[in-house]
Parts: C-alpha cells; sequence; structure tokens
C-alpha cells in the first residue's frame, strides 16, 4: 500500500474529515465514496455500527489505519475520514445563483456554502483564479453543505454571464448605486461578490443593480462570508425553497 | 531585559499585532500604549516615519527587537507589535448594545465587533464564562474595531439585565417566538447572542421577545458571527449612527 499523502489541488479524490462530515458525505453523494478510514482510538457504539451499516449497504471498503489521520488532520477528534472522487456540477438556469469572483480562502468559501444553503441557494458559481472548492478546508468549514451545492468554474465572469445574463444580476460592490435595503427580487437572480482583500474591479460598475450595503465609515468594509450572508438573508426574504 | 511571554489572560498587557492594528491602537487609544516594538525586516519609509513621528509626539517607546515577533506572532508579514496596558470601558444606557452569552471563539468575538462597527453599536456586554476579550486573536479578527468598542464583563445576565433590562431585549434562538423579519427596533435594545455550540438556554425564551432568522432545514443553524451580523444589519435598518 502507498503512502498516504496530503490533499492536493490536482488530486483525484478530496476527503471528507470527521464523522459528521462523511455522514453528510454518504448521504449526499455516495456514489462518489472510495474509502472511509477509521482510527484506532473511535469508539465501539452505535455510530461505529451506523456507518458500518451504510458501507456495507454501498459495499463502501472501510480501512482500520491511523497514518492518513496523521497526513490529512490536524483536529485532534477527527476519527473519521471519508475519501471520495471529485465530481463536476452543473448550474441550473432556473434557480438563482451566487457567483464568486475570484475568492481566494477556502475558509470564507465554505461558510458561504453553509449560509447560502441556510437560504435556499445552494447553486455557485466561481470565477478564475480562485481557491480549490474541493480543499478539505471548504469542506469542513461549510459543516457539510459542500455535499449539496452545484459548483461549477468558469473562467472569466463573461463566460458566466453568455449563459446566464438573462437574469438580475447584483454586483456587490462599495461604489454601487443602489442600498441593499432597496433591492428585492422577483424572479431568478445571481448575487456577485469579489475577491476578499480587492473586491469586484469596475467593470462590474455596467453589471446588472450594483448594490452595496450600508456601514459607518468606521470598518473599510464587512468580511466576505458576512457580507455574502447579508445579502442572501436580504434577497431571500420574500420566501426560499427549503 | 525580561524574555518575552506569549500573551495570558492574566496579563497586565495585550498587544496589536501588524502595522495596520498599531495604527487604529494609537489612533483610539494612545494613552495605554506602553511600547512598539519594531521587527528588523520593516523597511524603512513613510509608513515608518509616520509611525516614529506618533510615538515621539506621545513619548512612546519604539525598540527594535525581532524576539518578540517570534513569540506572540505566526503571521509571516508582521513587522510591527503595539504593546498596551488593559483597559476598562463602560456600557451607557442611552446606546442599544450587542450581548454575547458564554462566547468561546476569539476570532467570533473580533469578528463581530468589526461588523458591530459597521452598523453603529460598538457596546459589547459579555457574560461569563467567556473568551478573554483582550486575546490578541480577538484584536486581529476585529481589523482594529476592537480599539473603537466599549465591552464589560459580567457574571451572569441577570447581573447585565439588572442594569440594562429597561430596553428592547431580542435574544436570538432557534425556538423563537418572532421572524426577525417582523422586527423593527424603536428605541434602544440589545441584541442577545448564545454560545457557538450551545446556544442561548430556554430561560431566555422569557426574556422580551425572541427572534429567529429564518433558515432552511438544511443546516442546523448559521455561524455565530454570521447570525450576529444579519441581527445587527436588520436591527439598524432604520439607520445608525456613524
Amino acid at each position: 500500500m502507498a503512502g498516504y499523502k496530503r490533499y492536493r489541488k490536482d488530486s483525484d479524490v478530496s476527503y471528507a474529515l470527521g464523522i459528521t462530515l462523511t455522514f453528510e458525505l454518504l448521504k449526499f453523494k455516495p456514489e462518489y465514496v472510495t474509502r472511509i478510514f477509521i482510527h484506532s482510538a473511535m469508539k465501539e457504539g452505535e455510530t461505529l455500527e451506523q456507518l458500518s451499516e451504510l458501507c456495507s449497504e454501498r459495499r463502501i471498503e472501510m480501512l482500520y489505519t491511523d497514518k492518513i489521520f496523521h497526513v490529512l488532520s490536524q483536529k485532534e477528534n477527527c476519527y473519521v475520514i471519508g475519501e471520495f472522487r471529485k465530481f463536476s456540477c452543473t448550474l441550473n438556469k432556473d434557480f438563482s445563483h451566487i457567483v464568486l469572483v475570484n475568492p481566494s480562502n477556502a475558509g470564507n468559501m465554505g461558510t458561504i456554502m453553509r449560509s447560502a444553503l441556510g437560504f435556499g441557494l445552494n447553486q455557485m458559481a466561481v470565477i478564475r483564479p480562485a481557491v480549490d472548492v474541493f480543499d478539505p478546508k471548504v469542506i469542513r468549514a461549510s459543516m457539510g453543505a459542500f455535499f449539496s451545492t452545484e459548483f461549477v468554474y468558469y473562467d472569466s465572469f463573461e463566460e458566466y454571464r453568455e449563459k446566464f445574463g438573462e437574469r438580475e444580476l447584483y454586483p456587490f460592490m462599495l461604489q454601487a448605486k443602489k442600498s441593499l435595503h432597496e433591492i428585492s427580487p422577483t424572479g431568478v437572480f445571481s448575487l456577485i461578490f469579489g475577491n476578499e482583500a480587492t473586491g469586484l474591479s469596475e467593470a462590474f460598475l455596467d453589471v446588472g443593480t450594483t448594490v452595496i450595503i450600508p456601514h459607518t465609515d468606521r470598518i473599510d468594509s464587512l468580511n466576505l462570508p458576512i457580507a455574502a450572508s447579508i445579502a442572501m438573508y436580504e434577497a431571500t426574504k420574500g420566501g426560499f425553497n427549503s
């Protein structure tokens, strides 16, 4: 058996670290699961039995080894790891989207997925250059929302716009024309957010309706997952699909 | 000169790590600054000159040493550290408050301070047991909002309530009676949030008007800084003091 390696962007597989995430993986993406690793410190009991049953039903191999945990997990209480093949997703024209332009932080992306799923939004376009969506840090920060999210990469915003431009587009930026208070989308929409440090470029001033979340001048900006979550909260106020 | 030690809860001083935070410290709490440390990799130039001027105006000692950086900073590009004496704050009856009951994560507390300042709320009550507000991680996550925030600890929510109970109290909890959509505070208010893992106890069902941020059942809850930020956004919609 080959030694275990750290996760890399060009790996064919990624990992759900921890029992909770592994259950989410088995529930929502069972067809992609390759192996489940169990640490020797994992206690016998109901949870392990439930996991074993799911794995035998689906003929998924369970491996008892501590080695991979040393390589993949910094957390102390991670005793189960779910390995899965990377999958591809599609976005749907009939659903609203989150568009992340050049996101650079894996934790932020996962946190946004969690909020998005909470507001009935599970379709995400990611404009390159961007953080690797399959990074286990994204999955962990998403608290499992990752496995219920459809995400597709585009090389440019124009590429995304050609496919999905026929909808309400809301770029969020400090130079925006409208306040979030004034916005109430009536149809399918896309909420567009820029990079953590640089925001959206001025080119977005000509895209759809630019929006700002009003705040005092005592801070430079809200942090990205918070701005995105406030925007999603407001945009879905009329009701969301649960 | 004594060796430098890690920050501890019982230290008399705490630290602003990095040049941006140190400028915020010098701007908003100059009277508490004890020393400024400069790393040998700090470049000569306008920033350093500006810092030197501020320090000489206020007769603050500037120390050129790399040692303390090894002890206090894990970040690579931290070349300035501002040391300051811990100070005490007061809350004002005429202002709205954020009340954090048993917060356990320093980063979350800082992130909440940043959002709060953005929505014109800079008064925070912290109910023990709770994370140490002076932890440099709080200061860093706050992006400097820490130095513009008034925070006071209380041993119990009852102690806080005795002093400030005569206002609109909004505990945020999943078992709440009202949706955030229905809330529009008219006077001075307090937004109350529980611990990251456990939320607020059932006892809060009898406090003021309990509020829930509606979300789908696909997630267990929103994360704390996000829930708090959405609540602050909505509660201050009528206008905030900048």
